[in-house]
């Protein structure tokens, strides 16, 4: 016989004798004020792509890359909801909801709409993705919330009450104050703050707080905040996603291994852990994570039963819960809180790994999303002059690959290659719609008195988005034939303006004249060679063509363009007209043959060191500026990470190995071109960076512009590449940093504010985000450098500017993405990426600097939109409207204000955002309340009805304000001087009061019958 | 500006114009006479225990080991079937069905209904779970087939129509006819066939046969039987579980990644591929696998798309099926079949991986499952004796155990280590009610004069489960105080039979009477020392208990016993009583000593080669026969696989590499026993192989007891052990093995009836599974070797016979499982598993031999159960019944027939099974129809109805074969002479006709009022 098995004495009488049944769970408890109560918040968080696209990510394929499908988790969420009237869901990310909401049945939507307006889902955050808040544009912030929150006002009739911001890598006050408190939201979570301060926060029961982000906007603008003890997935063996492994509740007495006792009491140890580093009797589990909830029954059928059995042994109070509901616990606890000002900028998630690479990852990524964010605000405008068409083309597709380019695995550039790739292709589909429409409009602009007469225009515009590399084929026409190219620059600005217009030409033969028939004063630039075979190599990549004809010059010249208006140019052959562009007088500078080199346009002057190949001195004759500057490149060679200590550099982490700097190579010369309009000084500094030092006479600033790359690596590192910008500035450890290219927060090297910082990475801990500018002081002066797309950079020296441009790496910073951050460019083999961009840095007086940097700063957002055509004589200039304002042209915006949205709704109202550009004693003159006619913003129209909405639109303003809740703060803090902000609006007068860092958004409606013009 | 994106060349026009919305999928296509039809079945392989226990796998507990979980599965799978009438689903294993059922609100259990009775949910199968078909009996397979049925038919009111035995490893004859056939199935599918047989039937289209098993009942029990193409899993790139990576169907034109085309060619490929190698225009899919549709809808909603697109295309009719619509299209196409006779053993899924390992898997819980299996049938009957109890103890829970345990990874012991230990802990845990419930009906009987009249009786019997190793209690008294031990002797045969009962006393001073009180001859065999340390260390390891006094003999006597009923013999001090048991007379036989050693009982000689050590010549002076045999050891080491060839021997797979022969040592003596009962010889092997061989008076036959292991590893390989026994007989390559211990089908070494053998494993690949036995014969004798559970064997040379005993292996097979069997029995230190057991074997004159191996094979199933209690003096024989038989005691079951279940059910009726014990021309004289006398059965009821059932008792017999589909064979095959079959039953007469191999199911109604025993 068998002697084997366990048999006959592991009898354990009785046990499977009861009878197991179905079983009715109390899921039913509320708050309990006299227990600790724990609230359940069920949620899974939805990348907007990152291993996957957005799309694959939606319908569940590539999942051999990661097994995730949102189409699971919101098809099998309802019917979950529906079977148990106390469980509730939040849902986050709009992208993905309206993907799948297009695809519900009447049925389903109804049923949805029912359990949206009972609570028991909860859409909250409401943005398109959850946004990254180091990298993107508070535009771009603004823009892609509005478009989740007005769907969600539209569908469902509610508005999200919660920022839910839970992975984003550190957070932003623009986030805390503009995209929270101004959004209307009553609290704001979040995943991820620095270890050090998490730990304090933990200690000190402070991680929790009312978070003011704003110098301006102060209380008005604060809010309920609370970080996360440690990430935003449940108590460990708290996770009940299919296949998970943590133990379920096995509560049925018929089978083996009933675990009730045991759930239970690990339930409420881990209450009880959570209960001491929070304030109030509240505690927050965040039960789900990636991806989860696939088949979400599998989490409320543990969840309900954890439920009934943790209320009824008693101990703790367990429930259903959103952040809403769990706000609202906190607020009635009527407790003060800690305050928090500034922001959670850098990262750090252990010793050694700063989240502040990718404050520069994927840097051309960076530009492409920073270019079509400033053309889509063009874009919109000229929209709307011609009259929105919701079945026709739109600007839509452009908002909507925008707004997913947010996602902080977007524009961050900490997604897969494959990934990077598919938000490109969004943005470049979304591109070509929109450049469809501003041709239209463009067209219809030119060719009627009136911009509401337009049917089928028959201009037929060019653009030129890869201008960059010179590829423009309109204007790459031949002149000699007698033909003349129209060029129609477009000023999204609401001022007029003047700036330089650049376009490559095929010969010296061309003139410019304007719209009066004019001659412009313009300017011949050769091409370099570098550049053409830069050209050459990437028409190859990106379009597949072999360009023979090579343009010759950049011709540049001089334009001024009215206030959301346009300005023509006509260039033609110089033989035709008698005019000519000037050639530039080229002249190259051996290294050391003599001492110094001056270029000089305007009041600049910008002194070379010829010895050592770079800028030495800076003067500014109208400022009495004059400063020692000097501008090198170094690299860092990034870590690649030992066994023993594995943290790489990567996508996410900068972490350095050491620095080398990059002297000029002595072999290379400087070549000056110098004109009439322009002065450039052109530098091969090494194999792989190239450098254009350019003065104009109608910007008083430097402008660099550098193309570095392929960064090469075959010794095995990849190489962090910087620019320093040193001056002999005394500057103390302090300077300056946008807050997504809105208010500036000061930073001090080696110091926080909220802890006491112990320094492990001197450089990366010390990189923030830049979006605008950095700047710093002395007691005499400023030096701001301003950046033409999100970068990191810091001031690691008093006195000295560094920003990281371009990063490649070899190695994978195990935060997830798995894959090397090495862009490449392919034409049979695959190169190293190359990195072409511009920063502006420029001296003014102490209290001086801020003008330019708003004034200018809104330029870069907002460059001149070019479109072209072809004309044969002067057809053109005797028929058509060659200079258009689409503002009373009696009227200009107030210098401090600007308008950040003029967008036709889909039910013909008008969006209408300004945005005040300055902060509170920021500028002696400009940081006072300002006010806009709103009548002179649309001549031609009668304004019928303005609401002031929330900045998200989605509410009125005054319903927002009833709503909102007040919060105490801890101490005397609370105490603070009264706050600026415009008051309403006086129906009749239609004058918009907007006090500093105010942005105020309206719905416009028109009284269609009294137009002016009626079409 | 950025160079990096793939920007704006990408546009693809037009792609995100259209609008996605809801789409509603046509799924409701039938079936296409026009076209080729593929029937998609969606199912779900739910493994009743293998990597997990049955709990674990059903609540989803333990998922760090295998992520899976029933409950999602049937949780999710009704509302995916209610959301679409189209849709369809077969569940098979009702372990887990029952287990969710039970749990279920009574709505659900009301859609489920309805589901069922429409056809979407069908029910196929239908047992507890998926037998094995290599080792468990027959009996055992019945049994949990009927619990399964039984549940369906009492729930749901259907009757499977469908053999779904998709996993085991292997087919057997007794699976086709009697588990498929005969329980009314329709058809038979199955995953598992040899793969050169598979590949030779894709060539012929021959996967598709119709297959009778029985040579005995042919036609009358043939089925249409399907063996799949490749496995049970759907075509590659068509899996749909959340998170698997095939391409999921894209058909949402607004997104990217669209993929319809692709998908619907993919199928129509697939299709085709299948139509290639099968016959008719339907090919099934089965889409689904190993506990999968965790979340149902994620399938459907892909099969959905399916349907609707490759509908559309129309090369291929795409619809939602089951195998039962399956086989009615298979039969409407009125085609001829091939024929298959025999069965599909061995198994082979490639060259060097015969599946022949587990035959022998885990001995111990082999013999601990046949142990269980035969103790239940008994149970059953006296359950029935006393008349069951619903509510108190009953033999519900071993019923259960035993069903579970019938697992294609439980009895075959190819489970992982903690799971083997669950279903040991099931079954003790159900023997331990069992064990309770015949205590308490041998009490009744022994109380009363009728087995009607027992209220509360006040016998207490104890039973001895561990007697294997001589641990007794009872057993264990001191008979010189005057006391008596009573031993209850009950036999659940249909005969009365002459038996031996063996059990261990304290000391010489015994003696035995009968219920008469005459003296029975008894005798003392010492209880060697090797047997004692044997039994101390398991009785610490099971009871953790350590033994002081230990038992110094058997005592051994021959007992008669009644049909279904005991007699009752008593034990006491021969002091007293003044008889006296005969001590053994014991010698050792030095090896050399002598030439040679008889041993001599009733007819049967068995002579000792003493210089080799081993048996050496078989006399049985009654049948005149006379043979050399040699019996030996041998071990084959196990592969362990390396990396070129990394195919190890494992739980399922045996593949030797070399093979050793273990001769007896030489140092060992043989220890003669010799007395009037019983002949013993004793040997050590070598040191951890143990045997005794046996004669005795009342069984005239060699019993071969042996003892093997903790087999030694330390060598760092597996071992496999085997016997052996040899006679000088021409075998010609031919021998027999039984299927499931009942049928005996003829194997010839090295070939294969279906198809032209290719050996690669000339050991491996000749192995069959033996219940019962194996047997050969030359042209005067026959030769049987019959086995006391499950094993492998074969006849590897000609006149040799091979059982493969116990296998402790190093290396995991790669089959999932992912553990090395390597048993162990730990105290303090873990040694390994030791194997006792028994094999018993006979010559006979050519024709003879099925009368031994089919009336011995039944006692070897139903051993004598002994119940002991303890009485003073004489009382017991003056006051209680000490002979009892169940049925007229002037009658007695014909020698041909067994009652294989005698069952109350629980509404009072009756389940009696009547088998023929042979096969048409087993035996020329048993061999033939025989008859029953159902009155006889019951003495002292009156017999109301008797409803003859299908054999899983869960439709009346005539309704199954009104229903049966006649299929068409090909050829002449079909032709074949009338097959025997018992004819109706006269309802006055009540008397059973039963024709050879012929199992009839009886439900046995008794009219109350008119017992002749008033209760």
């Amino acid at each position: 016989m068998a002697v084997g098995p366990l048999a006959f004495v592991l009898v354990v009488a009785g046990i499977l004798c009861a009878e197991s049944k179905f079983v009715v769970y109390n899921t039913s408890a509320g708050i309990d004020p006299g227990k600790l109560n724990v609230h359940l918040v069920a949620h899974t968080h939805d990348d907007v792509g990152w291993l996957k696209t957005v799309d694959q990510y939606y319908v569940g394929s590539n999942n051999s890359i990661q097994g995730a499908c949102v189409q699971n988790v919101l098809d099998s969420l309802w019917p979950a909801l529906l079977a148990d009237k106390n469980r509730k869901f939040i849902y986050v990310e709009q992208a993905f909801f309206q993907r799948w909401w297009r695809g519900q049945s009447e049925t389903v939507q109804n049923i949805v709409r029912q359990l949206v307006n009972s609570g028991q889902l909860e859409l909250i955050n409401g943005g398109m993705c959850m946004h990254d808040e180091a990298v993107p544009h508070y535009i771009d912030m603004i823009d892609q919330t509005t478009l989740g929150h007005r769907f969600i006002k539209e569908e469902f009739g509610v508005t999200p009450r919660i920022g839910w911001q839970i992975d984003p890598f550190g957070h932003s006050a623009v986030q805390a104050y503009l995209l929270g408190a101004e959004a209307g939201f009553d609290s704001f979570f979040y995943g991820r703050i620095d270890y050090q301060d998490r730990a304090k926060r933990k200690d000190e029961k402070s991680l929790e707080v009312i978070w003011r982000g704003s110098k301006s906007l102060g209380s008005s603008a604060q809010i309920f905040a609370g970080a996360f003890p440690q990430n935003y997935e449940p108590p460990s063996g708290f996770y009940f996603e299919v296949n998970d492994d943590s133990p379920i509740v096995q509560d049925d007495i018929t089978l083996f291994d009933y675990n009730v006792e045991e759930r239970v009491n690990a339930f409420v140890a881990a209450a009880i852990a959570q209960a001491n580093i929070t304030r109030t009797n509240h505690v927050m589990w965040t039960m789900g994570t990636d991806f989860k909830y696939q088949y979400a029954h599998s989490w409320y059928r543990n969840m309900d039963k954890l439920i009934h059995y943790v209320n009824k042994d008693g101990r703790v109070n367990a429930l259903y819960s959103t952040p809403s509901i769990y706000t609202d616990a906190k607020y009635a606890a009527k407790k003060a809180w800690p305050l928090k000002t500034g922001d959670f900028f850098p990262y750090a998630d252990r010793a050694n790994a700063y989240w502040t690479g990718y404050f520069t990852s994927r840097a051309a990524l960076k530009r492409y999303v920073r270019i079509m964010s400033g053309y889509y605000l063009a874009a919109r405008q000229l929209e709307f002059f011609r009259g929105r068409s919701d079945s026709g083309q739109n600007t839509d597709l452009l908002g909507d690959a925008l707004a997913i380019a947010q996602h902080h695995d977007a524009v961050t550039g900490t997604e897969k290659q494959h990934v990077a790739n598919d938000y490109a292709k969004r943005l470049a589909m979304g591109y070509s719609e929109a450049e469809a429409v501003v041709a239209t409009s463009l067209a219809c602009l030119v060719e009627s008195t009136s911009y509401k007469e337009c049917g089928n225009p028959s201009t037929k515009f060019e653009q030129c988005p890869l201008m960059n590399i010179s590829y423009c084929p309109p204007a790459e026409a031949d002149f000699s034939s007698g033909k003349t190219l129209v060029i129609v620059a477009y000023n999204s600005l609401g001022w007029k303006r003047e700036d330089i217009i650049r376009i490559p030409v095929m010969t010296e033969d061309v003139s410019v004249h304007d719209s009066e028939g004019k001659e412009v004063t313009s300017q011949l630039i050769p091409i370099t060679d570098t550049f053409l075979s830069f050209r050459s190599y990437h028409v190859m990549a990106y379009l597949g063509k072999t360009t023979t004809e090579t343009p010759k010059y950049w011709l540049v010249f001089s334009a001024s363009v009215p206030a959301l208006g346009f300005s023509t140019f006509f260039i033609s052959s110089a033989k035709a007209t008698g005019a000519n562009s000037a050639k530039s007088k080229v002249y190259t500078i051996e290294r050391g043959q003599k001492s110094s080199v001056d270029i000089h346009q305007g009041n600049i002057k910008l002194t070379y060191s010829a010895e050592e190949g770079r800028i030495a001195y800076y003067a500014d004759s109208k400022r009495f500026v004059e400063e020692h500057v000097e501008q090198s490149y170094s690299f860092y060679t990034s870590y690649n990470g030992t066994k023993e200590d594995p943290q790489a550099s990567g996508a996410y982490i900068f972490r350095p190995n050491t620095t080398f700097p990059l002297k000029p190579e002595k072999k290379n010369p400087l070549t000056v071109m110098h004109g009439l309009v322009i002065d450039e000084v052109h530098q091969q500094i090494n194999p792989w960076i190239y450098q254009i030092t350019r003065l104009s006479k109608a910007k008083e600033h430097v402008e660099v512009e550098f193309m570095v790359g392929p960064i090469p690596i075959d010794d095995g590192f990849g190489k962090e590449v910087v620019t320093q910008i040193s001056t002999s500035m005394k500057t103390n450890k302090t300077f300056y940093t946008d807050s997504n290219g809105r208010d500036f927060i000061e930073r001090i090297r080696d110091y926080r504010t909220d802890w006491d910082l112990k320094v492990n990475q001197p450089a990366a801990g010390n990189y923030y985000p830049i979006n605008l500018g950095i700047f710093f002081k002395d007691n005499e002066k400023e030096f701001s450098v301003l950046v033409d797309r999100s970068v990191g950079g810091s001031s690691l020296v008093d006195g000295q500017i560094e920003l990281m441009l371009h990063r490649r790496l070899l190695h994978d910073d195990s935060r997830g993405v798995a894959e090397a951050l090495n862009e490449t460019v392919c034409v049979v083999i695959c190169k190293g990426l190359i990195i072409q961009g511009k920063y502006y840095f420029r001296f003014d007086p102490l209290g001086e600097g801020a003008k330019w940097r708003r004034s200018f700063g809104q330029e870069i957002y907002s460059p001149l939109l070019l479109a072209f055509a072809e004309q044969d004589g002067d057809y053109w200039r005797n028929s058509r409207t060659t200079t258009f304002s689409g503002i009373d042209s009696s009227y200009t915006l107030p210098e401090n204000v600007a308008i950040l949205t003029l967008q036709e709704l889909n039910d013909g109202k008008v969006l209408l955002r300004l945005a005040h550009l300055y902060e509170i004693e920021e500028d002696k003159d400009l940081s006072v309340m300002s006010s806009v006619e709103l009548k002179s913003l649309f001549p031609g129209r009668k304004i019928g009805k303005v609401t002031e909405m929330s900045l998200s639109a989605n509410q009125e303003r005054t319903e927002m304000e009833r709503k909102r809740l007040v919060w105490e703060v801890e101490g005397s803090k609370g105490n603070e001087g009264r706050i600026l902000r415009g008051g309403p609006i006086n129906p009749a007068e239609l004058v918009v009061e907007i006090a500093p860092m105010e942005i105020r958004t309206f719905i416009v409606q028109f009284d269609l019958h009294q137009e002016v013009f009626d079409a």
